[in-house]
């Protein structure tokens, strides 16, 4: 398996940096190929602009996902992006190491699927969700936050994690095919001790180890809607997504 | 009343930006302040690093919240974020306003979130929800996006928008103690007439005209929790949020 980490981290000694090179050693001794882009020792660029095409279709007005199909089919995407492209079409895994910021991945990580996950190649028109571009790859969150788990549970203060993290593992890696498995969440990270971040590296190494056992979450198919996009029968159940 | 307008589009001309200078244009002749962050304009920085402290409590390792927290009250919060904090501070009202990247912000906008909404000041420990530091003024999401509003209906194919913005809408504003109104919401821009893009205008200027009719978002309220916010009393609806 071709395994590609994409890790955001302003601490470089953090513990989300922690169970990154975990993955990263975990992945390799079980005999697969691993990259990794370490988007703060990149000094990633996450800001989507025209400067993102070396040679723009429009110079006067730019349609961003327009200006990347032009530039993925003419091979004038930035260099950066470019080169993020290539892992993500390399890899048959993708996962995306962050601490939660805000119920969501730090704005550097955003920045990432704002311009790598292009339109064109990766979705567009008809093809997302099951249709997606990226159908047949898996894709992993493995996040790190502050909160405790019975803050999220469904009588929680926060209500369901997966419902906080629905734009990302719903609206962004299963809209573009990604097979998204459970996210593998550590808890409370900054408040506990030592042996108990040494207990959650334990439970995400078993948890890489066997990660074939994981099933995917579920998202809505396409073959349940219309040409237009509108629900052929009724009712369709849009609203909950986790594995059932 | 004052409104600060924190806006992000890489387009100058777009859409996003008419709405924009329509929101500047109405409040201002209904007699308010308005001040606006263009952060594309800005060259806003939205990646949150160590350099956003002048002076770190604790240079060998990076613990953000906590150097937010520092920083604001020794006065060494880098310039850039002590300019916007200057402004929530001084706002009644703010409203964001962007196109829909993934279902959420576009990056320049997370940072911003990431890096000016500083713990300490605006949230931390028990004081978030309807405790947040950011009680008694009125946050608003003013959005444009592709899709149709079909597609976000109960039944649609990517189910309500507002679960989707759930972690904007709820996990940030409403976390920080914002009275949250109910999104604007530009449907299906890029594939829509001149006049239909008139119309929407013409709607949005009636909005704000209104917003002292807009009943703000439900959220949690602390009192339903103990001091280590485990629910008080069963069952407590975390999950919607809408008004009722």
């Amino acid at each position: 398996m071709k395994a590609f980490i994409v890790h955001a981290h302003p601490e470089p000694n953090s513990f989300t940096a922690a169970m990154k090179q975990l993955a990263v050693d975990t992945l390799r001794a079980a005999g697969h190929d691993v990259r990794v882009s370490d988007l703060y020792a990149m000094k990633f660029n996450p800001v989507a602009s025209g400067a993102d095409f070396r040679k723009r279709s429009n110079n006067d007005y730019l349609v961003y996902a327009l200006e990347q199909r032009h530039a993925d089919g003419t091979n004038t995407l930035a260099g950066d992006i470019a080169g993020e492209i290539e892992k993500v079409v390399w890899a048959d895994l993708i996962i995306f190491s962050f601490p939660v910021f805000w119920f969501s991945v730090p704005a550097i990580m955003k920045g990432w699927i704002d311009r790598v996950l292009i339109s064109g190649r990766f979705y567009g028109g008809t093809r997302f969700y099951d249709q997606g571009g990226l159908k047949g790859k898996r894709a992993l969150l493995a996040l790190t936050l502050g909160g405790q788990e019975h803050m999220f549970e469904a009588n929680g203060i926060h209500g369901p994690l997966e419902d906080m993290l629905r734009p990302l593992l719903r609206g962004t890696l299963g809209y573009v095919g990604f097979d998204v498995l459970p996210p593998f969440v550590a808890w409370h990270v900054p408040y506990i001790s030592a042996e108990a971040r040494q207990e959650i590296l334990d439970k995400y190494r078993r948890y890489l180890q066997a990660l074939h056992e994981q099933r995917p979450l579920r998202f809505p198919s396409l073959s349940d809607f219309d040409s237009a996009l509108r629900p052929l029968a009724m009712p369709v159940n849009t609203h909950r997504f986790l594995k059932e």
